[in-house]
């Protein structure tokens, strides 16, 4: 399994990658769970994150508008980031998810072929009114993305593991590579369930509280060795 | 004033081309007034139209997600765009629009200083939310944009001076023209309007079904004589 | 493929009999596409109905009230209807719907073992808020169902297909018997589409409009012949 | 005036009976105030309440659905209940609340003429959309119930006389008396209320926090004594 | 009975005085059902109507904003009004019903005791939110208002007795009269049905259409011989 | 700059006067930021105010509704206000807004030319839907008001000055100013806001916390020596 850590700021980032994390991501939290960072940011994150390490870019907890995201996917593949991340947040139903996430890969595929498309869904949809999350896979297949993910849309404290249960989530990873896909999970996870998420096959797993001082994603600080240690957990 | 004809299609570019349009917009209507169009769309636009001429595209009517926006403006001027056209649609006040057309700005002048920004409103903003039209100008000024424009986001026969009356239109560009900026107008211009635009002294006027067979912007199509007549008009 | 048709009245009851239908559906359409009809209403209609063939009633387009709907759902068994039919309205996610059948099961099952609960989704959930139809086999699955599912929710004339393609219902229909559970189709079918449900291995098939005089479930009556018809096409 | 006493379990509803209350009442707090409890629950609080002693349920804070409340009050009567209870939630209108609540009244006297059948209005109706709480005498007298009673929707420490005055309260229960139908109040009713209810002629009290330690309906539990005491006073 | 006309100009009024209506109404339909007209109008309104006639004035479908409405009904008071109608549209209870029309009684009489109050509420008010009109005599009592009216708040089609049976409009009448007031009944009343009003005891009858040509309110002008034959109906 | 002072009694008023304000200000703020007062209590501050000083009146967070709001202005004006301030509230653009202020114009200048109206709108609109602030100079200008005002529509602690930044204000003021209308500002000013005031040549401030003991316009009350510090900031 590898580690996915979501730093703030280029100090983060600094911490992140010392700390040894094989994806550097970069989003912008004020503008949602999956709210876009600006090009500038992420080209400076690409730039100061090693060539052998991953960045990947949320481009926003997005609405329907298939033409707006697929400009924006494009924009933040050419800002440098090799996983393009997309929040299917306004797409109600399958048909419109794989209608929005298809134009996503058409846009970025279009200008590099190995960029790594995500199409992510939220596990508690229902609070936000978005597509629901357990058909993810299916939406992911049917676009063309290379990868499923989970992540939560409201950060009130519940986890990933509130919304779905292992089980569930152990079908999820399951379905997911059955169609030879990749399947990352996020949602406020802690430290002491990477363990769960390795035992069910999990290829990704992103953090950002767990990796902060006080395990606090608001006021604590991403610290190198705390990435290290969740490095150490996923291995 | 120089004109900006909206084709839906690579034929109907033609004739907008062969018709001395100044301006070629892409816009993608199913997705909104201001709806933006995929990349290779834009792309193929730009490759068919002459150096000498403009392609404008629009990237939306867009939400207040500046980091996303701002990656879909990069995604358009990446794609060949002159003229990035941001319709401020989800953007509620003076402040979030400003924060927005900043973030726009930042994007497309960081990778080419002579691209164009548009700062669109809508002349009907009241029946979406919008921000109000008449302090389009200020934001363009203090965002650092090149155009303030009005166009209108309900198309259903009503047109720009349905909304604002000509006396209002002629402050909104004289103020417009006091920031040292340009003023574009549009919302179902008919051609017996172009001359008032150009009384008003209007720098771009848009139209789509005054430049179609019957006036009609659904079922006409553009032809290359009616863009002729209008271009003559602007004169 | 067994036949499912729904009368509104007890006329059209005796046709759908005299056809040879396997289920005699009751509900009540302006209560909603899965309104439940009352007691009395189920009673009649089973007594008319030969012990060989069963009755099945809807008892609405739920909310999300476990206790009010399981106390329904005994309503229902109590009056005589051997499948008992709760549409997935006002369950908005996986976990909601989960518990709400799981308690309508333990109501139903707990006065007749045989009877049989229906969990059914919409195809057209994304129109009103319900959940998700494509994990409703896993739904019926985890809260002890006999069969999954799908109709429509609003009649405007769509139907199953234009919700959802023929290569999903497949997946749909493997999935539910891969579970060991009995799959239902409805939502506008139309005569010709009834062989391409049969191909997909569905199991129960329902009707209205395609049992009716002119194929109009509003203004046409149900007759014998029309049903016959159907039913030997689901042989 | 007699006593009506909402335990939350089996322990409460014995103290409840051995504190001499006249009605045992079930109700599911955690779905709405007039929220539905399933039928094995009915059946197992009728089972422990001597036959001399009533057991009243909740089917609900309904939509207007009359097919799927009257298969509920129907499900109610068949667990045991003797009083079925039906909060006029969704109702918006005197037109709509006859209707349901006269299917309500068919589907229960169907199976047993001797069973009571309550309409019970929200004293705070405007802070949800419900009916009028000053026309369910009229309500219940037209739909053929035995007892109009009022209580709140929103438990927020408001009790009925927050919402409505001692006047207007006498005037409703000498209005539901004209049409020969009992009455029933409650609303988080204290202790020192009971007296006045007594005053103005109510026929049924209903409370919990009253009969609770500390006079918390939340913390607290219901103990016998307590119940003893506002039994004395309802004498 | 005696006759109101609602004409929507001086002709209009002209027409009704010389029928013989015995008050002639001012209201602005564009503003809603019982839309306010401007100060002027309302002057020269009661310029042209003789004495011995009364002039009312409609003075909005209002919000519950005490304030603003008490303000309003002393402006049409002074404004030459006899009878001031209130709409009961933003109120949503009893309660604030009764706060509302509070001040406009002491507002209007704290200039002239002798104008005339009306508490209007609607037939049709669960389709707008506003206050239950079976309620309204009571508010009318409890406010110090001289007149219960109902009118329907909704222009499209239905009539009063669409939404009010006339066994409950009998009750509703009275209940006015045993509180020692006055009852005006309104909404799209038919020449046919004004026997109807007359033998329930009503004492103001309402009409638009029913005094226009073609009994069309929208499109019809108020006729003095139709005002007449209504006028003769009433006596 | 003159100085407004807003009581809340008549206790209050007497110090506001005392303290030396140029207008004292009646309103009623449960019914909103410019809620309306009734009309004796206008008549009464203006019967114990002194003849050189005015009296100002707010009519309400007034709905989009010109009839009823033209009545209130003159049921105001006729209570003896001599400032008649609307708060463009429901009203949702350049064109609602002007008619309905010419509406009042004609109200207020009908009965007395010397009246004065102000149109205020609220800096923080775009949380309430109301109209755009920035255009309320236009606005007044349009329909024949005498004075532009803003204040704030919620009172959650935010001040003028979060909502518009000074450079904007003092534009603000200077296009009022540009059409010969006085330009007034308030919203939770805090006395060392008010020399900025100045310096932008604002013509009239309005507070209340600032004029009351510990700065709290709920808890603390208006003290005269407070006001008369306000007063000579103001000189």
């Amino acid at each position: 399994m590898i580690l996915l850590v979501s730093p703030k700021d280029v100090n983060e980032a600094i911490e992140t990658i010392k700390g040894g994390a094989d994806i550097v991501d970069v989003k912008n939290p004020p503008e949602g769970s999956l709210g876009a960072n600006f090009p500038w940011i992420i080209k400076e994150i690409r730039e100061i994150t090693p060539k052998n390490l991953f960045v990947s870019a949320a481009i926003g907890d997005v609405p329907y508008k298939p033409g707006t995201v697929a400009l924006a996917a494009l924009g933040a593949a050419m800002s440098g980031a090799d996983y393009i991340k997309v929040g299917l947040y306004g797409t109600k139903s399958y048909n419109e998810a794989v209608d929005l996430m298809e134009k996503v890969v058409k846009a970025v595929k279009g200008v590099d072929e190995n960029k790594i498309v995500v199409a992510a869904g939220y596990a508690d949809a229902h609070r936000v009114g978005a597509v629901e999350p357990l058909i993810v896979p299916k939406i992911a297949r049917d676009a063309g993305c290379d990868v499923a993910m989970l992540d939560t849309a409201v950060k009130d404290g519940k986890t990933l593991f509130d919304h779905l249960n292992e089980k569930i989530l152990a079908e999820f990873v399951e379905e997911t590579h059955s169609y030879g896909l990749k399947c990352a999970l996020a949602g406020s996870i802690k430290k002491e369930e990477i363990p769960i998420l390795k035992d069910i096959n999990c290829d990704i797993v992103g953090v950002r509280g767990a990796a902060c001082t006080k395990g606090d994603r608001n006021n604590g600080t991403i610290k190198s060795e705390l990435v290290k240690e969740l490095s150490k957990l996923c291995k």
